[in-house]
């Protein structure tokens, strides 16, 4: 991808989002934002400004979505609309804003000669029960969420538009994204808002036993597998991200512990029906395809991301 | 299932549908039609009506769901509303009315007690391109159609919606069924309109080199596999249902020469982008789930098809 290429982030004002947008015109890219209005942008870097550009509007709009590829070659799409859990209670809702939204998107996507989509998908919700662990890219697809049907359903639609229409595609299936600028004050995000929660002094609640096994990422690494998924050429589409590595919830308390200093107080409450018991990514696919690798070990990115927690004003924290 | 459960067949005035309905009344049980106004009931069985209820509406309406599925403890699903060419022209309409009213038909089937589901889905497009013949239902599924990755994600829905809320299923991935009453005017069942084609003398249009693999299976045996698997309480529930053979258009048009004992002609036109080179389902797990198999050759099959064709008004044929 050459640097005069314009990219197209939806959901760029995102936890993620911004991280990448910074990343983009690091690179010296030309960088357009798509996302909702009355969203701050959380980037607080000194970066050039002159090569960005942010578009408001809503991922659910037919006419938003096409005024926003025009002109792009490379598309990130990073937009959900929602959460594993509330896609479950409202399955209908997450099929018509996010399989509708992209589906419209890929269609604007041909008419205006996007080079290529990137899209993040879910490797915590994709696979649904794992059979085995860390889990590879062709294990059985079997969700146990809304959101990870849909998702599903995006990335077969991505193969079908490769197939029909020529447009190029990676599908990054991320496992639990973690770092600077995730709110503390959120439904998801684990690490942030125990963080959150024991700068506080709050006590934390656990579902489950804490014995369930997740796979966390530092955002810095996950940014640079998205950029190399964007420049990448070969055959391999679908690509697993996350540090192939699992941790127990009890082992993040432990890691949150030993990084604030602070007693992390809990208690552990019924589990949920929709949160598998462990999801651990194989990433070798994307190491050879991407020759790509974590390099935040888990101590130093919540060292990261608590030193950004407490940076912020009170309200944040 | 016993013989006072009331059955709910989706699309009942179809070829599928009428010949499943009989079945259903044969065996004694109430039965009610969900199908489209102004459609004909093709059924021509001198059966008892008095447990047949048919209801009109359309699938795409909230309102009419929720009314069909009252009272009912069994729901055949054989609605779609696209065919896969169609369905690669309009992604967004296939997902509008399929994979949305089946999901509105899901969450009216959990709210009113239904107790199981038969989902007839696709053997011929969710596979896509098959990496092995005959395909298992453990092959991967990466649709070259809208219509297929609906029909996928429908099953996901199925499998969350047991997760979630108890509702039972069984998917059958049906290949190409043929037989009476199958239209001979229309855009598939490729073995009717060839038999209505060579009956009238016209000449037949082949895309590709015929040399498109297929497995044809006889209607009967379809209808007997559908009831085995409302039946089946075991723990598999995505089942193939197909002959287990394939067979090559050329093989098809020599059958039917050999059948109606009419030369068949022929003109070869370019191949279809949608349509997989070959396509053959294995029918093991079928076979060892639900102690069924098919029965009726492919000769014999067109031979009654053949048979009652020649016996309709010649606006039929």
């Amino acid at each position: 991808m050459n640097n005069l290429s314009r990219c197209l982030v939806l959901g760029g004002k995102g936890f993620l989002g911004s991280h990448l947008v910074d990343a983009l015109l690091d690179r010296g890219q030309q960088v357009r934002v798509f996302d909702r209005p009355n969203v701050m942008f959380p980037s607080a870097a000194p970066i050039s400004r002159s090569r960005l550009e942010v578009f408001e509007g809503d991922f659910a709009s037919d006419a938003d979505t096409a005024a926003a590829v025009v002109g792009c070659d490379i598309c990130y799409h990073l937009v959900s609309t929602t959460l594993p859990k509330s896609s479950n209670a409202d399955p209908l809702f997450d099929i018509e804003t996010n399989l509708l939204g992209s589906v419209r998107l890929l269609n604007h996507a041909v008419r205006n000669g996007v080079k290529k989509i990137v899209f993040v998908s879910s490797g915590g919700t994709v696979y649904g029960k794992t059979l085995r662990l860390p889990v590879e890219e062709g294990h059985p697809t079997n969700p146990i969420s809304s959101y990870g049907i849909t998702k599903l359903a995006i990335e077969k639609y991505l193969g079908l538009f490769l197939e029909l229409h020529g447009l190029e595609y990676s599908v990054v299936r991320l496992s639990n994204p973690y770092g600077e600028r995730q709110r503390t004050h959120a439904s998801q995000g684990v690490i942030a808002v125990f963080l959150g929660k024991v700068l506080r002094g709050e006590v934390l609640e656990i579902w489950g036993d804490g014995s369930v096994v997740r796979d966390y990422v530092y955002i810095a690494d996950v940014i640079r597998a998205l950029l190399a998924a964007a420049d990448y050429q070969g055959d391999e589409r679908i690509l697993n991200i996350g540090s192939g590595e699992g941790k127990s919830l009890n082992e993040i308390m432990d890691v949150i512990g030993q990084v604030t200093g602070k007693d992390v107080m809990r208690t552990y409450v019924k589990a949920r029906s929709f949160d598998v018991p462990a999801s651990v990514l194989s990433i070798s696919r994307a190491s050879n395809a991407l020759n790509w690798r974590p390099e935040v070990p888990l101590v130093e990115g919540v060292k990261r991301t608590a030193a950004w927690i407490m940076s912020q004003p009170s309200s944040e924290l």
